[in-house]
């Protein structure tokens, strides 16, 4: 059984990470995983939240948004609606989680970096995208802060990176988009280090529960998947 | 290095599962892992969501919050501060994608059972313990509907339950409680059918990145575990 | 015309008052007023209100709310609806009110006690067993905080509790429960302290206005039951 | 001791009731209690509200704001805010039930009559004096439905009104202005009908509890006060 | 082709500015344009916005609402609405901007004025009824802020006052009232100093879109209108 | 004296419209005015605003916002501000008035075009630019109907298009830059149609007053820039 896109099973889409996207921000990217296009930016500030005030540590906090025409159909604004959604919420607290994991939040010295993922278009993915984009973004406004003297050395102690697995009509499938993600019956995702930890693992039996099994497998496409996204990252910062 | 709960690596707190706590809902459950006490109610309502109107299914969802003196500090009311705050809103999704893993919504036929976990006093593992109870809150609800002919048979079609594993002081251990989970380098829920399957499974690194390895001995401990917890849903409900 | 839990016209429910309910609160109290079930926390905070800082006074307040399941039919949660409703607001206003009217604020010294009166079960009373529980809660709160120094005395200057009172087919009656209040007349609750001042009264006519003459047998019956509130909450303290 | 006012414990403000001061509304009042000026304004809506749908029965609803500049100092705009405040919700409410207590609904036939409350200047009494004000308004738009042949006869039962009493330096007085209301030991409200009925009374202790005796003194003083302000409604609508 | 006010085209509706209607505020005007009322209040705080600490300049900012029966159909309270509507938000800022343009700010000296102005009843032009009463209610305020010697003089530069024009069944006419404003194909607002230069000009095309020589037109009127408004500030203030 | 960016006083930035960037959406433009760049999208929905129900028109509405990071300091967003910003909502109203002035509204036969504005990076003119992009958005979107045979023929009467004027160190100027615009004394945005006629106007002073000369000056400089628009926009289409 093809899956929609033709692809290999352990095949994902094509992936580019692009700097510099943004005029104003200190480090931005936009990534592209296929059809899914996210722009990635990160943000000085010179204030950390009120609850590390003292503590000498600061912080990465990230946001996330899709443009209302980013989907198939056109969703509501979330400034119309009058807050983030429950799962706008999710995806920002996974992706802020993420980041600080390869952060040494002690050298940024009550500093906080915003780093914002909007959404311009939406074809599955977007939170493993986010994440994978993000890195470049913060890599290049600690470089930023280097050049300025802000920060002696860059605090990212290891690349971060994600991807979704699946499982798709019985095969476990790498990298799923919106028309696979939307029959598959189970979904994950994986966040891991470039030297190959886990920081997240979030698996979801859409239909009928899965096997300890069926979750080792897509653990094994997700370090495959995650080994070469490291590798552009890599690239990209080269 | 001994657990601050003085308990074996892989034992659990001590749990138990009240019935028909509460006087007027169709079903009620008071769920207590050792000092964390949860009232779940499951109520019936003759409306499915919008967007089912038509489909002649039926839906399953959940609300959770805390009394705010549940904790150990005082937490601010969210009527006051207006919505749920996101880790809310992440939380009672994965109690509504919990249930609804296990019911036969077609058979509800377009009615919408909404399930209230209302923390009265939290240590640690809320969530697992919300869902824990909501099965049975939602097994005397069905039976209820039973007894007034609304549906045939009751439409859960496997137990469901969840525990919390962790990685404290290099050890995989079993149900932290608020002290250890407040330290432990990694944190996992895992939501399990009473036949083994996993209905979803969340791990994230607290501190360090955690191996393949020490995912797979968390999901051993969380196994055994789920499966008393359905010997003793088992026990609540005969 | 017998009542419809066959008690007489002055017969109030079943009352209980148990202190220490709540593991991590300084004070707290199970109210019972038959079915109408509150669990009333005191919490302290070493901040008083914006608008006391430099009076050397402190504050005592209160919140209220319901669990959605504790009534008969399920009520929206606040937190979804955004805000706390005029009932409640109103109900929250009347408790703090009550309370500060037996504390000698100036004893608290600028920090402020937050009373947290959750309703577990409602059937009717709920705001009157609120108040009466509210006393225990913040007389053990005074205790906690005696024994660690941080006031020297009690800073109670008397008991305070609350009945309601109705004038249902024509008879004063005492203590009304959902199904006699949803039909009576008229509906007054009363506030008072030990020595027998009257602290709060409001009195609404649901149909016709009431006279002059009913006010004071309604008033008489009140006595009588805050009398009998103020000694179970002697015996409680005791 | 001197009132603020110099005027005699039994006496109130100079009160006028003018009509007619809204071109555009179906009823309408500027009430003044002294300096307290109030407009009111009844209008009809053609839909009674969602709960009594198919019921027959129509409705009388409040809603009451003081302008940002009628108090002493500025007050924020609720608008701003977001949201009515407790106080305002409170006031709202009691409005609404005091002019229920004297209307037919079942007349109104699933009508809506919404009576707006705007505070123009405010110099205490402010709810007594829009309850005042607004029997007036709700009667001349219940001429102008008549006039329309909406309704055949005029669904007014009664007169209703309302006015403020308090105890002073210990003497009970009638009709409090801002600066007696800021120090009264003790503040009651009281609204009556022009029967003399009873519909709603509050009383509150600001400072020491209060007795019964001081009550029935209270209430004798607004029975007086009342009667007056039915006279002027009467003379206002002959 | 008649208007319907049967006014000349180049004629303005009566107008009036009555000063010191609010008995509390700073300065106050009660501004009629023909059938448009709005009172008009001048607030002093002592406190500049946050964005001009430290800066020695003061501001000036407006807030703009509508009674809810100011108009022919009731409208929704923004409060309720939970906040301040696109138009209202609008209209404030261009009351502000308008203020501004004529008040040395650096001689208010880190103090703020907040310019209320609330409709009471709308016949079109609210918005030009309000900058134009608003300059009286602020010079007032300025005038009792030099009473007190907080400031040395009057800051006010100039006058300023807005009206409105359109075109009518092809024909440009001045000051336009609701019944006009409706079916106008062309509608535009000035606000314009004492010396005639312009503060502000908004033309819309409702209809067809207009030719720069019906702008001028309109210009045209407009001046006239103005200096009107002008002569009748000079009076209310003399 | 030079403009900051060395353009001659009617020169307008490098303008460029490129179709068909958003994969899913009926009708797309990437609207370029130099560093100013602004994704616009057109939404087909089937069903009109209420207020529209029944009488055979529809509507073309149109949202506005901004990236966090599209500026040269990080803006909040406004889904967490809770709502739009008044010069939100200013922006979008401008934007929807202006693209109904040539759209014929009966042609649409009930549905409702939503025209999404986000702006990815803001150099000044953001609204101008809207605009203009957004006449090609919608040119697209309506021949992607025709080819469904929703409608018959393309409804835009005409095309529309938008450009800031200003007055910079005395000289009148054509389309600003940021830094241009910060710093003008007279800021003013003309919407204009390819006939000539106008549409929109809007001139603020942001120092001193300005005279009628000076804003026949700049709608002499609007006149050109929108004849050069208006071209690029037949480029794109053709």
């Amino acid at each position: 059984m093809a899956r929609p896109s033709n692809r290999a099973p352990d095949e994902m889409r094509r992936v580019s990470l692009e700097r510099s996207v943004a005029r104003y921000a200190e480090g931005s990217c936009l990534v592209k995983f296929g059809e899914t296009h996210v722009i990635v930016t990160a943000s000085v500030e010179e204030r950390a939240p009120a609850w590390l005030r003292g503590s000498g540590k600061g912080w990465v906090t990230a946001e996330y948004s899709m443009l209302p025409r980013a989907t198939h159909e056109r969703t509501r604004r979330e400034s119309t609606a009058g807050k983030p959604s429950g799962r706008t919420q999710e995806i920002q607290r996974l992706i802020g989680r993420s980041l600080r994991s390869v952060v040494d939040l002690t050298a940024l010295n009550e500093r906080q970096i915003t780093v914002d993922c909007d959404v311009i278009q939406a074809d599955g993915g977007t939170r493993t995208a986010s994440i994978t984009g993000a890195w470049v973004a913060l890599h290049d406004c600690f470089q930023w802060m280097i050049a300025r003297q802000m920060i002696p050395a860059n605090p990212l102690k290891d690349h971060v990176a994600a991807i979704s697995c699946g499982i798709s009509h019985g095969v476990p499938v790498l990298d799923l988009d919106y028309a696979e993600d939307s029959v598959a019956e189970t979904d994950a995702n994986f966040v891991m280090t470039g030297s190959g930890g886990i920081v997240e693992v979030q698996g979801t039996a859409e239909g009928a529960p899965f096997s300890e099994e069926e979750l080792l497998s897509l653990m094994g496409l997700a370090k495959q998947g995650v080994a070469k996204l490291v590798d552009l990252q890599k690239l990209a910062v080269a």
